[in-house]
Parts: C-alpha cells; sequence; structure tokens
C-alpha cells in the first residue's frame, strides 16, 4: 500500500515527481481507454527503465496454449489470451542527435503526470536535461476519442531552454511487440502489408490462430511555434515496423510540437479488405477536425458521461477521488455499445487473467450499468450470454453432462472455457447462478419482462437442467447434495455443499419454473417456440423441483447459521485478528494448503448469498451471519470489501462500511495488494459504486420501486448520486442531516425512504 | 491391451513380425539396463518411423522449470527431469549406397526380437529387401554389462542373400538428443570436447544447470566372416556428433558383423578430469574380453541374480513370463550398490514423471529387496531417506512447518520437491507415513536394530513432529483432525481426515514414541547424540501423545467399516460393476471434478492402510472393508491390483486374487492401461513380487519368524519362490498338493505355517 503516491485531487489523478520504480505502476493508474481501445501510459518517446507496454482492441485476442504442469482431461486446449496490439504511440525524440530517455537524463524535474477524469485526457510534462546537457521543457497530452473510437490523439511539445537546438521528432507504428504473459515464447501478429504516402503510414497485420485483421495507422503534423512545418519526412520502414523522421532547428525557448492521430480500423468493424481505406477516412476526420477541436468533442464526451454517473462527495477529498476513478475507468472499459463485447478484469489496462469475461460482470457490473446508462446496455450484457449459451452446452457436454445443460465458462472471450486449474474451471459452477441472477436482477430493475420470453428462459431451461444433473441424492443425508465445488471463496477447493452454490441452484431451479410458468400463460407462442427448441420434457421440471425442495443446506445448530461448507467447523477457527500481520496477505505469505485448510476466507461467499436473496432473511440472521464470518474474511479478492461494505452499512456498522468503501474505492490508487503494475482491478471498481448506491444509500427495489434507506459516513459532509430507474434520473443527496431527490429527466416517481413511501416530483 | 502382441515363453520376450505401429510399445517393453544405466529397445540403424528415443544414466537429470497455468505460492521452482542421454547405441547402416531402414525397404520377413531375462541380453532377427532389391538377413544382439556396469556392447550382423553387396556399418555417437518430454525446447546437453583416436571415440559433455559432466564413449571392430578387417574408418565429426564410416564388400551369403563397445562414465562416480581416461580404461576392458567373453559373463552375473530371486511357475506359461519380467525389470532399474541411486516409476524405460524416488520404493519396493538381495541393499534404500532429511526438513519449512518437522518430497531425486500439482505436492502427505513403515518394515524383517539408533531415530523424529503440526484440534469433534490432504486414492482431493493417513500419522507417532524410548534404555549414546542434534523437548512428545491418543478416525456405524474419508457415504455409491465400459478407464473419459464426486478409488486406500497394519484388524473386519471398498475400485493405478491380490488371497477369494495377480504381473506385457510406449510400471513389479510371496505364499513375519499360509491358484500346478530371510535363504515350493520347504543358504530355520512351528532343516 502506497497512500502519499497519487495526490489528493477531486477530478485528476496526478503524480508529481519521477520515480524510475513507480513507472509500471503509473502506467497502470494513468491508463486511458474508450470502450473499443485501450493504451497503458507508457512514454511515447523511448524509455530504457523497466516497463510493461500495452496497447490493447477491444476483443481481439490469441488462443494460447494450455500450459499446467499435468493434464487433466476436460483441461480446455487453448485459451483467449489478452494480446498486446501493435503499437501506435511511439515518438522517439532526438535532441541534437542524442535520445531524450527520462531513464538515462541527467537530469528531470517538474514531473507531473496528469490524468483528467472529468475531460478524459492524459498529460505529462517535465524538464530533462540531457547528457548533452541540453535542458528541455516537454508537455504532452493525449486521449483517445470516444467520438471516434478507432482514434487516438497525441500532443508532443517541446522547448529547449538553455541554447538553441536541432530537434527530431520520429513518430513510428511497431506491429513487432511481444506480450508480458506469454507461455511459449509465440510470436501472435503476423504482419502482410506495410505502406505510407506522404505523412500517413499503415502496418497492415494478423493474428495468427484467430485471424483478427488490423489496421493500425498514423499521421502527423508538426508544428514550430504553432506553425505547420512543410516537411519530407526520413522513412524508415522494416517488415514490421515504420517510422518518419521529422527535424527541426528550434531556437532557445521556441516551441516544436508535433500532433500525431493514430489507431486501428479492425475486421470485427469493418470489411477485411478495406481496412486500409477505412484507416484513411478516420484520419481525414482527424485532420479536419485537428487537435483541438478532437480534444473539446472529448470533454462534451466525457461530460454526458458524467451527467448521468457522477457521484460527488464532500469533505473527503481521497473518497471523492476514488469514486471518480472507478466510474471513470469502468466507462474506459466499457461503454455498452457492442453487444459482442464485455469487462475484463483488467480492462485496457494489463494482460493477466486472459479472457474478458467472468462472473464478475453478473455479480457486480450489472447494477452500474443499469443505473448510469440506458437500459439497453445492460441488455447487451445479458444478449452477451444468450449468444454463448451453445458454447456453454458444448462445455457442460464436455464435462459428461446432457440434454441441453449449461455450464457456462469461468473465464471467456468468445464463449469457450479460458481458464485451467480444475477447481476452478470444473468446480466453480456458482458462475452459472450468477447469470441466472443477472436476468432476475435486470427485469427487476428495468421491469422489462421482454428479455425473458424472447432470450432469457432459454439460458435459464439450461442452466437449470444444469444444476439438476449436478446435484445428487445422497441417501445418507436423504437429501440432494452438491459435491466437490469451489464456492466465491476461493480459498477453499473441492468442498461438498457449499451453502451459496447449493442455495443459488435452489434458487435457479425455481426461478426457472416459475418463469416457465409465467411465460406459457403470457407468452405463449413464444413458450411454445422455446420449448420445442430445447425440448423441454414435463418430467424435467418434475425433477427439478425434487431437487430443488430437497436440496440439502448446510446449518449449524450451536451457531444458528448456515455453515460455508459441510465440515467448516472442523477448521480451527482462529479469527483474522489474531493473525500475525507478517503473515498477511495469506495468498502471498502460505503454501496453498496451509490457506485450504485454514478458516480464512478470500471474499464473501455465504455472505454474498444474503446479498443476491436480502429478502430471503432477516436483518438478524444476516447480522449474525456476518459477525460469524467476517472475522475469518482477509478481503484478499478486490471484490471481497464492497460487499462487505454494503452489509456493513445495513447493519448500522458506519465505521467498519467506511474502511471496506475506502479499500474498495482506493484500491489501485492506493495500491493495497501490491500488484497495480500488473494492471487495475475494473471489475471490483463496480463493486465500489455499489458500495454507495446501495450501501450507504440503501438503494433497492421493492415492488417495483426505488427505494432508500439513506446513511453517511461520518467523516463525510455530502453525497450525491444519480440513477436511471426506467428512464427517470433521479439525483440523491445525502448529507449528514438529510436527503435530498430531485428529478433531473422524468416527472414524478414513487419511492420508499427509509420504508415510507414518497412521491417525488420534478421541479 | 493386447494379450497377443508378445508370444508366451517361460524366459523370454518375444515379439515376432515387424509392425511400425508397436515399435514405441516394444522399444519399452525390450529395455535393457544395469541399475546404472538404462537403453530403450531403439534400433541400432536409422528408423524414420515414429520412435521414442531414449538413452539414460542413473541420477543423471535436469532442474526443468516448473509449468503451471496459475502459480501456487510454494510451488518448486524447478523440478529434476528424467534425462535423454548421449546415444551411444547407433550404427547406420547402408548397402549399396542406401541406407537400411525398416520404416521404407520394401520388405521385412522374419522379424524377431527377443529378450533373454535368463541371460540379460536383447537380440533382433530380419531379413530386409531395400529399394535397390538387395535383400540382407541381419541379426543383432545386446546387453548392458552387469560387471562393468559403464560398457554396452553391441554385435550387428549381415548377410547379404541375394547378391554381393557393398555394406557400410556407421557406427556414432550422438549428443544432439532431445527429451520428448520438454516443457521450454531447453536443450540439456553442453558439449565440451570431441575426441577420436583411431577406433575410438568420444564425447565430454555436461548437463546444462546441473552440471554432471559425462563421456559417451565408443570403440568398434569390423569381421568378415569373423575375420577382424583391417581398414581405417573415413570420419565425420561435428560439434555434439561423430561417426566412423566402415566399408566392406560382402560376398552373397557371407556375413559382415561390427562389435560395438560403448557407454558412459561419469563424474558422479570419477573425478570429472579423468573421464576420458576412465572410459579408455572400460574400453580397454571390454576389447580385452571380446564380446563372446562379455556376454558369457553377463550370463553368469545374471545367473547369480536369478539363483537367488527367481520365482517358478508351472502350468502356466503366461503367469510364468509375467513375475520373470517383473524381477528382471527391477533388477535392471535398481541393483543396491549405490545409496544415492533409487527406483524410478519408469525405470529407464521412459522419461513420464521425472524424479526418481516416489512412496513407491518404501511401501512397495523394499520387500522384494530385502527378500532376494543383502540386507545392505534394503538398508541403502532407507539411508536414501536419511541423506535426504535435511532437505526434507528444509521443504516442510516453506510449507510453513517449524522446528525440525519434515515433510518428505512427493517426488524426488535429490532430495528437493520435483511435483506440482497442489493437491498432490503439498497434500499427498500420507508418504512420510510409508517412509517410517519402511524403518519398522525393515527392522521387522531382517531384526537388524541398528539403523534405528544410527541414523533411522532422526527420521522418525522429523516425521512424528510433522504429524503432530498438521493435526489440528476440532473443538467441533472434540479430537485432532487432519483436513485438506490427498490419500493414496489420488481420484479425492483436498479431503478431510483421510482414515488411511490420519491411521498412519497416529501409528507413526507412536511407533516414535516407542523407539525412543528403547533407544534411550538400550543406546544412551545414541539417544543422547540424538537428542542433542534434533533438540527434543520432553513437552513435545507429550504434545505427540496427546495427537496420538485422540486421533479422528472415520467410522460408519451402519456400515461397521472406516471411512476413507468424511463425507464418502454422501456420495452416489453406485459400484464399477454398473458402470458402462465406455466409460472407462475414468481417467481418460471424465473430466477431473466428475471423477472426484464419483465413489471410484483409484488405489487401494483404507485396504492399503489394513495391508501395513494387518495384525490391528481381525480378518473379518478386512473382509468387511474389502466387501465395502472393492466394488467401487476401478484399479487405474498400477499399485492397486498388487494389494488386492493379496488382500484376496488371505481372505480366500482366490479367483479375484488370480485375476489382480494376472493384472498386475502382466500389466506392461499385455499393455492393460495402454501407455507403455511411454515406459514400463517398475515400481508395480515389486507389487507383483508380493502378490505371489505375501499374497499366495501368505508369508509375513510374527515374531521374528517367517510364517506361511501357502495357497495356489487352481490355476497352476505349482510355484516357488526363495527369499532371503537373515542371511539364510529359504526356498518355497507350493504345489496343488502340499507345500516343500528348502534351506538353500544356512542350517536350520524356525517357521510356522499356516500357523503351526515347524523347524527347517538343510538337508
Amino acid at each position: 500500500m502506497n497512500q502519499d503516491y497519487i495526490k489528493p485531487d477531486n477530478w485528476s489523478i496526478i503524480e508529481e515527481g519521477f520515480d524510475p520504480s513507480r513507472v509500471k505502476s503509473s502506467e497502470s493508474l494513468f491508463s486511458i481507454g474508450n470502450g473499443a481501445m485501450g493504451q497503458r501510459a507508457n512514454f511515447e518517446e523511448h524509455y530504457s527503465g523497466p516497463t510493461f507496454q500495452g496497447s490493447y482492441i477491444a476483443g481481439v485476442y490469441y488462443p494460447d496454449k494450455t500450459r499446467v504442469g499435468w493434464w487433466k482431461n476436460g483441461y480446455p486446449e487453448y485459451f483467449a489470451k489478452v494480446l498486446n496490439a501493435p503499437s501506435w504511440i511511439g515518438i522517439n525524440i532526438s535532441i541534437n542527435g542524442e535520445a531524450l530517455d527520462l531513464f538515462t537524463c541527467k537530469n528531470v524535474e517538474n514531473f507531473c503526470r496528469t490524468l483528467n477524469m472529468q475531460e478524459g485526457w492524459l498529460s505529462r510534462s517535465f524538464t530533462a536535461t540531457l547528457q548533452n546537457d541540453i535542458t528541455v521543457q516537454v508537455e504532452t497530452k493525449r486521449f483517445l476519442s470516444l467520438d471516434l473510437d478507432e482514434l487516438g490523439a497525441i500532443q508532443y511539445s517541446i522547448k529547449p531552454v538553455n541554447s538553441d537546438a536541432e530537434i527530431s521528432f520520429q513518430p513510428y507504428l511497431d506491429a513487432g511487440i511481444t506480450n508480458e504473459d506469454s507461455n511459449w515464447d509465440d510470436t501472435f501478429w503476423d504482419v502482410s502489408h506495410v505502406e505510407h504516402n506522404q505523412h500517413q503510414a499503415f502496418i497492415e497485420a494478423k493474428t495468427m490462430k484467430t485471424h483478427f485483421h488490423t489496421c493500425t495507422f498514423m499521421e502527423s503534423q508538426v508544428f514550430i511555434n504553432k506553425n505547420l512545418l512543410e516537411t519530407t519526412p526520413k522513412i524508415q520502414e522494416k517488415s514490421n515496423y515504420i517510422a518518419f523522421t521529422y527535424t527541426c532547428n528550434v531556437k532557445q525557448n521556441n516551441t516544436c510540437s508535433i500532433h500525431k492521430f493514430a489507431g486501428y480500423t479492425v475486421d470485427t468493424n469493418h470489411d477485411k479488405k478495406h481496412l486500409l481505406t477505412a484507416a484513411k477516412t478516420v484520419l481525414q476526420h482527424a485532420l479536419n477536425k485537428g487537435f483541438s477541436t478532437l480534444l473539446s468533442d472529448q470533454k462534451q464526451a466525457w461530460q454526458n458521461i458524467w451527467e448521468r454517473a457522477d457521484i460527488t462527495i464532500s469533505g473527503d477529498v481521497k473518497a471523492q477521488q476514488g469514486i471518480r476513478f472507478n466510474i471513470f475507468q469502468l466507462n474506459q472499459t466499457y461503454l455498452g455499445k457492442d453487444s459482442r463485447l464485455n469487462i475484463g478484469p483488467k480492462g485496457f489496462t494489463g494482460e493477466k487473467y486472459g479472457g474478458s469475461t467472468y462472473w464478475d460482470t453478473e455479480a457486480y457490473c450489472i447494477p452500474f450499468y443499469m443505473a448510469t446508462k440506458d437500459q439497453q446496455v445492460a441488455r447487451n450484457l445479458l444478449e452477451y450470454r444468450y449468444n454463448h449459451l451453445e458454447k456453454a452446452i458444448e462445455n457442460a457436454e464436455k464435462l459428461g453432462f446432457k440434454d441441453g445443460a449449461a455450464l457456462y465458462p469461468m473465464v471467456t472471450m468468445n464463449g469457450e472455457e479460458c481458464h485451467n486449474e480444475w477447481e476452478i474451471t470444473f468446480e466453480e459452477i456458482h458462475r452459472n447462478g450468477a447469470i441466472a441472477f443477472a436476468i432476475f436482477n435486470y427485469f427487476r430493475y428495468t421491469g422489462d419482462y421482454s428479455y425473458i420470453p424472447e432470450k432469457g428462459l432459454e439460458v435459464l431451461i439450461a442452466i437449470a437442467r444444469f444444476w439438476q444433473q449436478r446435484a445428487t441424492f445422497s441417501k445418507n443425508k436423504n437429501e440432494y447434495v452438491i459435491l466437490g465445488v469451489t464456492g466465491p471463496n476461493e480459498y477453499e477447493n473441492n468442498v461438498n455443499n457449499n451453502w451459496y452454490t447449493n442455495y443459488l441452484a435452489q434458487w435457479c431451479i425455481r426461478y426457472t419454473i416459475e418463469n416457465i410458468e409465467k411465460v406459457e400463460n403470457e407468452f405463449p407462442s413464444d413458450f411454445t417456440r422455446i420449448i420445442n427448441k430445447v425440448a423441454l420434457r414435463p418430467s424435467e421440471i418434475t425433477e427439478w423441483k425434487a431437487t430443488a425442495d430437497h436440496m440439502y443446506l448446510p446449518f449449524s445448530e450451536e451457531h444458528d447459521i448456515y455453515l460455508q461448507q459441510d465440515g467448516f467447523l472442523d477448521k480451527e477457527l482462529i479469527t483474522v485478528s489474531d493473525l500475525d500481520d507478517a503473515q498477511r496477505p495469506i495468498n502471498q505469505k502460505w503454501s496453498w494448503d496451509r490457506i485450504l485448510r485454514s478458516p480464512y476466507i478470500k471474499q464473501a461467499d455465504v455472505l454474498q448469498g444474503f446479498y443476491f436473496f436480502e429478502t430471503h432473511f432477516s436483518t438478524e440472521a444476516l447480522e449474525r451471519h456476518f459477525n460469524f464470518y467476517e472475522p475469518f474474511t482477509v478481503h484478499e479478492s478486490s471484490l471481497s470489501p464492497c460487499v462487505h461494505s454494503i452489509q456493513a452499512a445495513k447493519l448500522d456498522k458506519m465505521d467498519q462500511a467506511y474502511t471496506f468503501y475506502l479499500r474498495t474505492s482506493r484500491l489501485d490508487l492506493d495500491d493495497y495488494n501490491k500488484e497495480v503494475h500488473e494492471g487495475l482491478h475494473i471489475t471490483s471498481m463496480a463493486g465500489t459504486w455499489m458500495s454507495i448506491v446501495e450501501g450507504f444509500g440503501g438503494m433497492r427495489i421493492i415492488d417495483n420501486q426505488l427505494s432508500f434507506t439513506p446513511k453517511i459516513p461520518k467523516q463525510w459532509e455530502a453525497y450525491s448520486f444519480k440513477v436511471n430507474f426506467r428512464n427517470q434520473i433521479l439525483k440523491v443527496t445525502i448529507t449528514q442531516k438529510e436527503t435530498h431527490f430531485e428529478i433531473e429527466q422524468g416527472t414524478e416517481l414513487n419511492v420508499l425512504v427509509n420504508n415510507k413511501p414518497r412521491l417525488l416530483k420534478k421541479k
């Protein structure tokens, strides 16, 4: 954890001072993205110190060969790896023939990096003295356009301050890139064509095996004191690289600048024959507008996002900065325009984990997108899974299930499983339940039932089939059991009767039956179509009912709590507070077996179930379970503090709720887990949003109405958030004294406040 | 399974007819070894069809970088890989300029391969017609000398039968070899020096990282019709290869032959500076003796082994062939001369598994070596573990244990862990118990207590410390539990309270306390030395006692049996007989999760405990447990049928015992598991020996006496075996009517036969 690294600021992420040991971490924290592509905050100019280069294109991946020590039947042969794409940002700088390289400069002063979240751009400024004693002031700014989502723009300005200087800009494209995380030292890109034309250059390359065709492009303009330099660059071309060199003689205290417009066109959006033409069209748009106009468009586009999604916090700048960083990164990662995309756990900020879709999407991200975007965005996320249903059925077949049962993959890019640890891949099956829960949650929030008869019911039936087949009848217990699973708490593997899993399975089956009946009654033609398509037999429903009605749920009479799994009470029940700090985080200090036999919980498990199915349990029961399990919880998953913050707020444990909130909202900014250099924790950022809106704000949907039980941490003066509820936009402001509601879009709204009805009207 | 592949024969393994699809399997089955080196039955001449080349030097390994999908804390960074060594067998043949290659010949007839187990050599003969229509008769013979264990000898003879021919022999050494099983496409050998001198050649090479220095050497003699050809070969030398070409014109129906003497000297046995000199000395010995004398020495050396180790079976040639194959391979793998070596699971017949030492050595192999060799051999195997004690303590420390607790590795070459699946590496801890059991077993059999005060007690204390620390107290059960283990049945992972493990832990602690007391009373100076060395505190023993005396042992009142682990009865208890044959073997047909939640047992688990601790349980209890567990056992481990055969024989289930015996004894010959091409199952071969001696012969040690309860399968006329019991050699012959004892070495012996004492005297 590093609390002094990032300067507190309401709207920006700011780093001051140049520290090579922080470069990789800052490259993650200052990443930019526009939903279609993303870029780590690598320097434009060459940097010879430790760095982790990353340029990513949404949906473009590579099927890396599975690497395991001992092969187990059922492992996927390949998994989708997040792929480093050809670099478009590079601009090598030379000053009187010496390369500008912050790692080898004599001196670097006034280094400042700013990620302006309000306006959506990244800047950097510094004064550097080179080995040749020339001192230059440098300012750079770059962004990935929200409007033209195939375009990035860079402005890079240099002022020599202690002498005249010959300055060269060398903008380049480089397809000779590698992945940090590569199993087999494979190369991933196959370059077919390098082309240049005046100030434009293009590299056409396709990914090996997956054959995504891309065109990486650039065009540059050089200015001296804002006057466009008319010059012909020198061209350096290799089989996978092209660079233009622009050289100008710059007087002391004059400024020369380059504007580089660059990006990718991809055959997921264009005919692969027309990628170069499409790239030229993007460049034409960019040139027509110019850097300044593109930047103002960018500010406007981000203003539109913040208008719907901003959360304000008064009196606690770190908390304010934290929540805005979370909202900003979620929007950089996924904007909901394209139902083929999803929310990768590292977004566009790193390579770790592979694949783009985890149960995080359904369990943590959908509420954020439902409340801050149009309804279609959440629906796109549901349809993503509908579109993968066939592959989920194939996946289940590989594991021995039949008759249309589906097991969605633990990690996926294209519907196929990407994970290869048996205890996760084959056993962390609760993910199937979250996918059903998201369908329920979407309808609960939006009131849009149409998704279920159109598509959702097919998914529900396939999931119910899975649970019925996966449960087995125990003669010994005279109930159905689910053996050999991993629950949300991944610090337990291959356990029997994980309560969360069993409870979710039971709920999935019942919810599916309920919706089959509803669709039969209300959408008879959809009913007929679906039942025929999936060949549902009435006897199946009888079997499902038997399984759900006799599902075993481990329970301790002594403690009056549900047990996380069979045998939990046989552990040495030593709480986290009795654990030596030197032993933490246990996932870095302890061997895996020791973690497994300990009572320590990585993330909410029973409490996750209480979060999903809050209305099924009394507050007293929640409190008993919270008091029993939280003391064993080490929160070593980014997804843990948010759920605990929500539950603590509900239980009026506001100090705990606030501590959990800070941990979730500033997880990356303060680098709690010492791993921010690998990339950011994107999906947990949606959990942070939930901590405020559902935790402190106490927002729920009760009988088609918004309900609030507003609370406020004592550290804050006030906070506000907005939600789009069924096309009405409500702003909620909570101070230490009162709660204020304002309808920003729409006319009137019935809500519950502390369980009392109130009619809100637009002023 | 392929029952018609190998011709039944009492003393030889015979393959008739050339079938390229069987080449890899035969390369395993016809492997030769002499304890110091080994060689798969690759052809001497070039073969362009599918082949798996393997030359192995005992104790020479490579630390391969661990390959896992997701790293878990505690995994070993490297593991010892069995290494393919420079090839010494190669002799390329050319007939009128065309290479002899059985894969591309026009015709191959009368192909026959024989492994003569009685005399210890491999031969091959065939008639081949080349594309150039020359037909040649070829005979080859080779062996690895038992007397000169750095030497291999090959005789290769060719007779052109349809015309004169120009025949070239090209003997070569090749250090440009690779491993089949290589994680990273690394090369493993670094050649420093290639040298030749007249008819001799040498390649000095060292292994990368481990720096084992070796000299591979050869010298050849060419004969026409037994007359030595005086000729100077052409020499072809590369950086890692050297070949001599001898060309002779051979008249139709004349024979030309080559004798190639070759092998390795290694710096584990010589100063690394003198490897070449040592190699020359070996060649000098070989040349002095010549091929024929070396071969007669070989026959004599094998006769000496068979004199002590042979088992005869009358009336069942397949059973006879099976047991001799097992005894032969065990002796090819390990002769007990060198306490730095051990019994690799594939011996010198393949690369799979890495490492050389598993718990197989203690649980399955030691009884064979105790009974068929001098006592020192088994003692060497115990000392091997004593010599690794420090590394076992380090290994335990890595997993969080302390104060001198030891966890021996699951797989090792040099004392370090070689395995990298958490559920095995960290959790299959019962191996520690087998190491203690072997100490007990050695004393029980040999009566040699000296090992315990000298060395064994230190091992026992370190193991007892491990068990005490590994068990935890369950308030819920009010007993000590051992959570998160994998038992011998590896089709269960991360289970709680595996009965075998808990029972063994309890026994280890008690046996250690018993021996501490005995050493204190009978060997006080050893006692003082050891207690000081290991810093044993009296309070530790109190803790150990508490743990052992309150060890939880899962038990079912309903079935009156010990449960394999907590929760076993919650499974769907469908027996193997109800399992569709198409589903088997389940480890090839089912995904891992499905195997884990099934009731199916890979190998004896509870029954393994009943085997080790037979006297602790009544025969009725054994029968109950056998009847309960065997029906769920799929015997997909090579180590399963032998234990079941012994238990079945004890329970008078002779038909089952015989079936299990056949399965264990002909596992590789009949390729039950369709994997013999990867190498042989060496360690289970010792289990086969136990099936006869302990199973059918019913041999036990009771109160320092041999005891027998002889039985005989109805398929056999008679069988006999010999045992060395405390330096007396007893031959036991069992017919359908009677049991005959003969003292072959020694004077008289008190034994029990069917629990009745009998005094045997030498006739």
